[in-house]
């Protein structure tokens, strides 16, 4: 269990931090301006600053860097562990929406473009992946259905049947991130193909194209008060019996839980990285605050409650810093699979901790704390969404619950 | 310490109650098609159906309810007692933000009438007072500002200096609740008149009509995303040398921070109250969605973690209802400034107890709760609001504890 | 709903105050020394200075307060409603045990009294009730379990056996408070008259005189490390089939479940007035520290971690007493039945609240405060028994969260 | 940051749990019946089971772990790194008071051991410290005192002034641990030699041998009721003019501040290594008693909230034994001034995350978990004093945060 930053990570990061810091907070602004002078508002990803970013990126060799190398037999990515990915996935949680973006790092593209990577086939991964790998299009993944708790993959109501050399997708989906973008081209769709088979053998995905006839974007999902239409928003989707080709199909017929599965893994401890990075900022933030502002005389940060924010707020960061590194190593080392449990544990840490440290970060700041003139009430309101992103987080320890006592069982149970 | 609701208490509760179910509830959706049409997104109050449901609830006799009736020895208001006025701001604050509009209760209208009301001017009251009685224009409260920590009265910068027959006023305010709104025509407005007098008596209070020279409105601010342009947005305003009769101060000179606190100590009561009626309505859509809501196999409602939530959630509330009617009896007894302690307890306790109400009533409801589809997420916004609004909590924490030792030093000390 | 304290109310607290100021805390060093000199450590209410100050309390009108007047029809107490009764036992929780011993008012003798004098044949009233309204003798409840879950009456597994005009008792009991006085003359025990009845008519309760052959006193059980020989201690009991007349059943043959909710309901509400006395007697102490102590060049009451705990300990115990008061104002107009809800309410409220007081109260006096120089630490681990006492919180959370979600659940359904 | 166990923690570890299991554990009750049947009940060290345990120990080469090889130039311990003691001193933390005492690792010897190996003079390690490593004798340190707030070094009230040849102790301690043992034969005493130097140079630290005239052990100190007179209790001590001779200081007149701080990094881990112990035995304990115990037709494990307990505590238990992992790397790596503010970190995180484990563990065995009849009450109240162990934890939440502030102030002010 060995966490020291090798030589390669080192570099990267020392490379990363530079780009962060002589290029994308000056362009912060500029990506902000041209967002906002859009005429299709949700159309973030077409603005100039970014195309110049990420070619920038790509010439750096910043690009694409959350992707492992051995996808599929093809040297794809920049083939980091996922323990020499969290330290960078961390500084890019520090700059919000626009490092992750700049980089092709950023959800929920990545999910995609692994899963499209471990079971496309050839002519999809030609088709789809390449062009989300060199940036061109974007991509959504649409699974939480509004009408069925869809944390339980039984309860899964969107179907998908086959017709002859076609798969028909009706249902509807909702929080289907990305999806109100215009170049976002293709949804990864989960349903159920056979609701007969066994518990996890019934969904399947396919790849459907936004321009399909009869995909209906329905309208934008707003989180709190942000509709994130510099990410690309959260739409409510309707796949009124929308016709694909049978070979938009995912793998196989009834993989689509093992799918989504393998997808997750990776999926969390990304979140969870940036979310780090997010608390990182916040605490930054609050002692720069806390050191400059005075009340009754002195300043914020010589008074005893602030001053317990501080420590404790670091002191869960730490913690929590040093849990998902292990999930990290555990991944390189044992799988997805075998690191499942840890991958749990930091679902459900993370939230608890960064939400936390974000609400004292914001009470230092007063009211500006919740406007848009710090990106913490933003960045509260997307650590928030992590509680029942892939689940609620009362499904998840009720798991870790559950494995825990069968672990104990089975240390008690006599040996012979 | 009685807390009996009387006979014109339930009997304005059973109007009001019904004119909630049987016309503001179904009008909510109308009221809300009617803003977005609005060619000025801020002119929420021009809406036709909430001036028909003015009209009505002025016939009904649910007008002006929160205006104690002795204000200035003229009878304007209801005449109710805190007590009374109690559990009916409970039931509009279920209601959100349609039914106090729709009552003249809404801040910081409240706040300004009163104010008006016990300090104003004859010709202050004529012309701006009995506009605001009557529903017919809408006001706004400037205190704090963006540059000093101002829940610290004497940080105010903001200045008011007599020059001749005027005043002139020059700073920058922001999160003015309600100014974005072109009906709100007059802003109250703390200042310093004389920075080198006590503490307490360097601030004033000037009325400055929103269309005065070198008033400027620059910009909304955002609470988590809201722009709460259905009422009145918060602005950041900035005056530049605006030039005001003199006969516009409120009061006297020196006058504003009594003024100020005269102000707070009704309006926190009714945060208070409309804040437990938020409550309530959490615990009500928590139950609801926990009892149709299936995953794994069983209702949500039969899960012990939701249920632990509901019993807490239960028990905090009445706790917190409990401290508020003290709050409020002690207020209708021994006066504002005797209930000193009180309204400081429960502007700490309010939003630690619905915060957490509504969190979990959120988490219950999945993606969804933190939607536009539900009003918890803009509610949690709101009553987040209400742990800086007056003045961080601290502050107030502080305080209570300095009371507290003040009181028990007391006891301790020998009698004679 | 009214809580003002009545005049009567207000005499006996002055009287109280005054006996409790000029007679019991002087002599609680006095009681210390005796009980440490006594041969047989557990017989506690034999020493000298306790039968004088009961003797005193006797002649002031202070005996017995905590009865009601109309129990069954005789007029045995001192008849004060709940209400009435609520400030007086609050006094005598600040003063820890000696204050409700030299009453007459210690637990577990009040609820036997009021079982007996309810649900008592004249006999019965005659042998037991008598000596312990007179403090002559002391008694136990022995209803919890070591070996199941006793917070279900179903699980009870003493059995009671009915055997020609004897009932015959055999089983186990533990956490018996007070049965290792020698002066604990009888027992009140719950066991099964008939397992096949229905789940709350199989139990009934039989008095066991101390010295009945069979009865064996198994051994003290401490709480953290406390024996609580100055209060009887908790005695683990085995009954070898100990035979009792028939004339010893209380009430009748399956009425034990409903008499032993019958005595809970006071039982509880005596135990949370009595925590908030400690509470305030935490809060007293840990302001009087914080005054006192200096650390780092300031005393603790100038440091804002400090200042936070004694302003939260103090709106946490406000909010818990008026919950406590309308607890016991609902007892006394609608009775114990209809006050169920909230009676579990204060159950659960109650130690949460006061363990966190006395915790920060510990806190405040460092190592002292976890030691036997002050009554904090005693007074914690009383506390920490009330979250399991009378079955676990979780149970009485579950309990109201079903009672919440039934009431709204008629809220919602149409009426007709 | 390489956590993995090498091939001797492996080791040692394999060999540590079998003397446990198969030595340890069996020899529990044996050792609690040897020490009630003492004459002296505090002279817990000299009963027969500890002298075979600790012989057997000795001979498995299972002795003196915690003490690294280098202490001054002479090879006295099993010389591990912090990183390979953590795991084996995580093992003896669950078998309570046991393990470490027959291991030769309890405190407060272990940090006396340390003192001697590097600051006592030859002499001094002759005659006190040979005999600590065979575990012949036992020692105590003197450092807390009952009227100030000794966390602040500069309040200590103890004088140790020169006289010719001798130094003059006189002052009072308490909560010495181990000090009411008669086999503890010598004190560590911390007092001030120079009031008037700079405020950490005041201070230094003699050996008073525990019979030299003037030694007074005053009375026991209780925690939580319990008088820990199975590990040697907690004195009061005084003394009066106790003269030994100036041979016996430690390192330098004026060292004892830096002494006293070189002592407390180790102190501080060990203690935190064995608490994450103790949390594992919560832990396994809860699952145990979850899975046995039935109420209300199902077994605890099977309810919600009860579920929820145990994961969080595994949650929070992995991330608190990572950080004390980092620790202790650090203390190896870059020394325990570098570690200084993990050290920190750990000494606030630890108690808080094992308390919280602790409680839910007492919980969920009901009143069984407050008695003598499992080990969980008693650990609590260990844990609990490890938040005002070596200075409340408030006062290492400040020093946190005063440390993040100046880092923070660091990296934002700019370079050159």
């Amino acid at each position: 269990m060995d966490f020291t930053p090798d030589a390669r990570t080192e570099q990267l990061s020392g490379e990363l931090r530079d780009f962060l810091h002589t290029r994308l907070v000056p362009a912060a602004a500029v990506f902000d301006d041209q967002v906002a002078a859009l005429a299709d508002p949700w159309a973030w990803s077409s603005v100039p600053v970014l195309q110049e970013l990420r070619a920038e990126a790509r010439e750096r060799g910043l690009w694409n860097l959350f992707l492992p190398g051995d996808t599929g037999g093809r040297r794809l990515g920049a083939g980091l562990t996922n323990l020499q990915y969290a330290p960078l996935a961390e500084l890019t949680g520090r700059l919000g929406r626009l490092a992750p973006a700049a980089l092709n790092c950023a959800a929920p593209d990545t999910g995609n473009m692994e899963v499209l990577a471990m079971f496309g086939s050839p002519e999809q991964q030609e088709r789809w992946l390449v062009p989300l790998l060199e940036g061109r299009i974007r991509s959504a993944f649409a699974m939480t259905e509004p009408d069925v708790a869809s944390s339980d993959a039984t309860n899964i109501a969107t179907s998908i049947r086959r017709e002859g050399g076609e798969y028909v997708v009706s249902g509807r989906k909702w929080w289907i991130t990305g999806a109100m973008n215009p170049q976002c081209e293709v949804f990864v769709v989960m349903g159920k193909t056979d609701p007969d088979a066994d518990r996890h053998r019934q969904q399947s995905m396919v790849l459907v194209p936004r321009d399909a006839p009869g995909v209906e974007v329905v309208r934008p999902m707003t989180v709190f008060g942000y509709d994130d239409h510099d990410h690309g928003g959260h739409a409510e989707l309707a796949f009124h019996d929308v016709r694909v080709p049978a070979a938009n199909l995912v793998g196989e017929e009834g993989a689509g839980f093992a799918i989504a599965q393998a997808r997750l893994g990776p999926g969390r401890i990304h979140h969870c990285m940036r979310a780090i990075g997010v608390a990182e900022l916040a605490i930054e933030l609050m002692c720069a605050r806390a050191s400059e502002r005075v009340a009754f005389g002195r300043p914020l940060a010589e008074q005893g409650v602030v001053r317990d924010w501080i420590a404790q707020a670091r002191v869960r960061v730490e913690q929590l810093r040093l849990l998902v590194l292990k999930a990290a190593w555990l991944m390189d080392t044992v799988g997805t699979r075998g690191a499942h449990t840890e991958i749990q544990a930091i679902k459900v840490a993370t939230p608890q901790t960064v939400e936390w440290v974000l609400d004292k970060a914001i009470q230092v700041h007063g009211a500006g704390g919740i406007s848009q003139d710090f990106p913490l009430a933003a960045a509260w309101a997307g650590v928030r969404t992590l509680r029942f992103a892939d689940g609620p987080d009362e499904v998840h320890t009720n798991a870790l619950a559950k494995a825990e006592l069968r672990r104990q069982a089975a240390v008690r149970a006599p040996a012979g």
